[in-house]
């Protein structure tokens, strides 16, 4: 797939090497990630918030009470910054220097503005449910107007956008590499352990795929 | 411990019975991140970055290159706001408009200022490292005057501040309850693998116990 256009705003400055631009790598990234940060500014104060997102093509989504400040900064069209990262290990390397993080991450900038339109909202809102959990939107009690009424959904296009990834083993110094003193890659990442009924849930309820066995990523 | 005080910034108002300003909540929360998302506003652009951080006391830090841009603009002084946010999994309620997510989260508000003194910001550095893996500054080379040099430390007091976080199965409308829909939580959480030794080390060089049994938190 074509490569995102380089800017002089998403262009990765330290550590270029790291920069990625192709949709294959971005997609992924934002595709595995369930939470998002978003970054914006309201009378000159910058705010960062952790909130779920989703994508669709090359926009991200956002949702939220339509009661809340960001997204009431939304609906007047909010300039943004949205950052997802995957932490994927510590880098332990032979000086503190060169430690390291191995990451996978998107940084992106744009204006997110409201879907306004009803049906388009329940739409976007359903195939969020589906992307966590593929089917769901058909077994759930569907979503009334007033919820929808209650609920704002913010788009972001994914244009301005970069990836930014580390892999690998330490780099050290070359002089360092004789030094008696471990080191190497602890790797983390996401699990999701065994679902948890809820405790008012009828007994023999059977737990669907999507939860017994939760995928990270497309 | 004694509650951090409720401003009009740090104040939770979404779904205000999640806030928590007590320090033993929002130490713990910090203490078991890695990452922190920081924003900040240049020229009127909000930012966010993902980074590494650690806290002693009621301050946060944050390192990075010299000449990186968060850490020149901190250089002088940088109002950001910090969130740290660990997830711990997918709450699946009875209906779309119920679903949410189960999380612990710190917001934080302040000015970062730069560590000048050099032995001051040697000492913060090394105090990191052992922090992610204690008794590894006594192991690595030391730090070098240049590297030194070639690092900022910025410091953040940790004083207008809130944890935000919710636990527990999702919260139906009582209607809902009867439907015949699986609900409950996916919990989710960080692991970290076995070490893979960096390919250049000496066979048999033994795995620190920071290595092979990291542990998240303090």
């Amino acid at each position: 797939m074509a490569d995102f256009p380089v800017t002089e705003r998403n262009r990765v400055r330290r550590m270029h090497q790291r920069g990625q631009y192709d949709r294959d790598t971005v997609y992924a990234i934002l595709d595995e990630g369930l939470i998002c940060h978003v970054g914006y500014v309201i009378d000159g104060q910058p705010y960062v918030i952790p909130t779920a997102f989703w994508r669709e093509g090359d926009h991200v989504y956002l949702h939220g009470s339509a009661a809340s400040r960001t997204m009431r900064a939304g609906q007047r069209g909010l300039e943004i910054s949205l950052a997802v990262t995957l932490l994927d290990g510590l880098v332990l390397a032979r000086s503190g220097f060169h430690h390291s993080l191995n990451y996978r991450s998107v940084i992106m900038y744009g204006t997110a503005a409201a879907i306004e339109e009803p049906e388009a909202k329940r739409a976007a809102l359903d195939r969020f449910m589906d992307r966590i959990a593929p089917g769901r939107t058909a077994e759930c009690r569907p979503i009334t107007d007033q919820e929808l009424k209650a609920t704002t959904v913010l788009s972001l296009p994914l244009d301005d956008v970069a990836a930014k990834v580390r892999t690998g083993p330490p780099v050290d110094d070359e002089a360092d590499y004789a030094l008696p003193v471990w080191a190497g890659v602890v790797p983390i990442r996401q699990v999701a352990d065994a679902a948890i009924p809820d405790p008012r849930l009828p007994e023999g309820t059977p737990v669907p795929d999507y939860a017994a066995r939760f995928k990270f990523g497309a």
